[in-house]
């Protein structure tokens, strides 16, 4: 792993630590990110939203440019997802992610989002990599379909080396001869990572299985393997998803996960504290902390 | 799935448990097989197996008939192996698993040992499948390197087909593109063969990193996905080692891995209770000691 | 690729060639093996096998001992299946060639064909490799599903180091992501293989496909990238074939397949001759029939 | 495949055939497109363009926005190079071909291109596909390195769909296990793709293969397979090229690879017509035509 610098451990021994207003990404803490995989109306979202805050995720998602398959599929809401995504945070007090997938967008994008999240089809789009190694958000970056690790640290280099710091993996999982599931999570890039770099590693178990009976088992997997967060695909109709509803779980399928992953978290000596969660007592009544 | 029968949910909706001296493989319990990759000599087995017993190990591992990809390596001490193998039993009280390769060799093995292992590269080997079907002792059924989780399984029918409902399963990492790691552990397959299949699983992060510093994050991500149990590969001197040095752990970091594992085990509901072990206190102590 | 060392180039500058009735495997001809994919029944094997010496084809293939993915799929004749290939054999001048997967029954499959094959899924079966080093008769070795080149060349080099030099390597399609077509057939293989080493290859387009109507282009790219010879599926009434049918070209689509390959054959500065089609002074007319 | 619409045999039963001044693309005719992996400097380009011209390369191609895995590898001449493979256009007659990466320079690409290059790590560049779909220059799409046969043909209908119907294809190889090449060209995807759409298929052995001594074989078989065309690399000293050396043909291979290919596309009833390569004479003097 020669080419990869800034990226590397060698480059800067510790963890990065990325701050936000309910979590430290890349500390002690397990981060959740959570949403549907679009946005598809304001009602939904902010129903959504305000549960999931009341569960104790850190962090929202919802796309609003949706990179899809066949150009006749739902394309995504465009600006006013974004506008709706900004009422959900809003409502709730929670950073919001979405996917840029167009580098005109990307002003529009960082107006309304928190985080930037370039999605596993554009790892290597490296046009769009160097732009938002020019902003001062903090990025996301989806590893690619059939990306090698060192592929993807390269790829987290081109935006490092445009001077921003604040970069974050996500692994959802890379292309195998598997049929079952939709694609097959890589648990062991994620200790790799966290062996070759210091950027914090998100884990993706809705795209890394497209399957959501095996969500809840791959989000604990990830966790024990040392993944600083988890980022998971949930709608309240799943079968009525505009997208990805197979492997979307339903809110109360999310609350149970995130109880279950509270008293893992506290076996392997981490936490997933969240302030807003806190105020309202719950995680002194709801943990399964087990010391 | 329609091919798959006896190994079905379908066909027996409760898990498969098999009933061992020291463990129950496929209850509540996480089972642990260890040992070194190869039985290289008797003093190294000998001593080794006491660690791994005063560790809780409940399963002695180790190859007397090993398949290798040149002709010019190793190829294991044969019969002799398997002498050694049954000594390391008789002075720990533990049962052995070791491979056959060979159709031929089946009942030689048997006469030495617990559990049958049958490797990788026989998954589909048919006639092997066969005879293992009619013999009494459990059978320990790896993946092959690209076998779907459905062939796979119609692998484990050929077993059951043929009498022997004892088969356990074995996830050991399949190949895909990536160099940085030796196989890529599937930690999607753990839960889809726990509700397509009553069989228990059993990981193996050994060969499903082929690096040492992987394989404990990835145990217990095993742990955390479901798996029945964990089948790791530990030497003395991995440095020295005939066969697969570079991901077998030290005794030392085993003995770590193993105190991790009861944290987590304990978070996730279930416990791994040794008698052996008990024995001496050690469960209720619950050190970490580092060696 | 130092661990290969009998089949390497430096061990044997020149092309082993493979001397039989009918062809010399590994010269400039282009050697085509073809039959069903299992023998079925005497009559339709005598029948097919006369047309086939009629179009020109080298060497009967059928399968009596067929490994299958579910134990319950049909099996193959067995030694009943040896017979009646021994028969089209008498019947036509052909030599014959069949698979054994059982180590145990390697004499038995000696006593009948002219060359023993190894399947893909026993690439690794060390040991029934290291036994069929030690026969007299010639050996076609199928590439793993997944197997690298080095692997499948040291797998050669397990028969070679027992004492049989005549051995063939056979191409038939790895195990990718792509599921339109039932397997990749490895074209860069081809010329990978003779550049390193002086063994014949055969490719097989039709497990190589999966897919009738891919048979025959993929049939003209593999002796334009320098095949020694193809293997070729082909049954009067695919649709009722035991095994393969969907892969399996109708008599009428091989003989096309075969005229357009001597014209292919031709401006490659090869040749397809055989004693038995000349005599009856077809390669003089090169038509095109089609039934 | 029922998502793909314009881009299926359905919708246009007939082959697409675009009209180039040296060449019809998808027509009976074999087209050549060479050229050095990335435009370095006007003498080496005009020197070489000249060459091509004299062997019969129907067009010339060359990088000037390279997509580089490392952000610290070399990136291009940008605008310079676009400017440069205009000249080489004006010394040559012959059409030139470049890659976009990035849709704020599509206008300036089509300004000096007249093929539009996408790219395989921006086969999903969604964005860019709907913008190469509204220009009035033919697109060649390349495959991504783990794109399905259906991805790939539904990237098309986004460029199809936006009222550009000169598209063709180009297979450059998928990612595999196997590390002996640099990846694995799909020769299955050739016919495969030619019986699903209409639209015609150049292969790339260059990068298909990675290897200079396998890019000869691979470039006939695809041929020999029914592509439309071949893209090649060649530079005239590979070991200082400042992308891909070697991969590339010296350009004495290349022209003994034309002359083979000649002959190999008289056997298969096709042709390599170039009006300027017929005009000095040529193709009456070297052929190597075979009736």
């Amino acid at each position: 792993m020669p080419a990869c610098q800034l990226a590397g451990r060698k480059h800067q021994p510790q963890n990065t630590v990325i701050e936000l207003p309910t979590c430290r990404v890349g500390s002690e803490q397990v981060v959740i990110i959570a949403g549907p995989c679009a946005v598809e109306n304001e009602d939904l979202m902010i129903t959504l939203a305000l549960a999931l805050k009341e569960m104790g995720v850190h962090i929202l998602r919802g796309g609003a440019f949706k990179p899809r398959t066949s150009p006749y599929s739902f394309q995504g809401l465009g600006e006013e997802g974004l506008r709706i995504l900004a009422r959900a945070r809003e409502a709730t007090g929670l950073p919001v992610i979405t996917e840029v997938t167009d580098v005109r967008c990307l002003e529009l994008v960082c107006r309304y989002s928190d985080i930037i999240q370039i999605g596993s089809r554009n790892m290597q789009n490296f046009v769009l990599l160097r732009e938002v190694g020019r902003v001062s958000k903090p990025v996301l970056l989806k590893r690619g379909l059939s990306a090698t690790i060192e592929e993807w640290l390269l790829a987290a280099e081109y935006i490092l080396s445009e001077g921003n710091s604040r970069v974050m993996l996500c692994e959802r999982g890379i292309r195998t001869f598997e049929t079952y599931t939709r694609n097959t999570l890589d648990i062991n890039a994620i200790p790799a990572v966290k062996e070759l770099s210091h950027l914090p590693v998100i884990a993706d178990p809705s795209h890394g299985t497209g399957r959501r009976s095996l969500v809840a088992p791959v989000a604990r997997a990830a966790v024990a393997a040392g993944a600083d967060g988890l980022m998971l695909e949930v709608h309240p109709r799943p079968e009525e998803a505009l997208s990805d509803g197979p492997q979307s779980l339903l809110p109360a399928q999310l609350e149970r996960l995130l109880a279950e992953l509270r008293s893992l978290a506290g076996a392997l000596g981490r936490q997933m504290v969240n302030p807003a969660y806190e105020k309202s007592g719950r995680d002194i009544v709801n943990r399964h902390r087990v010391v």
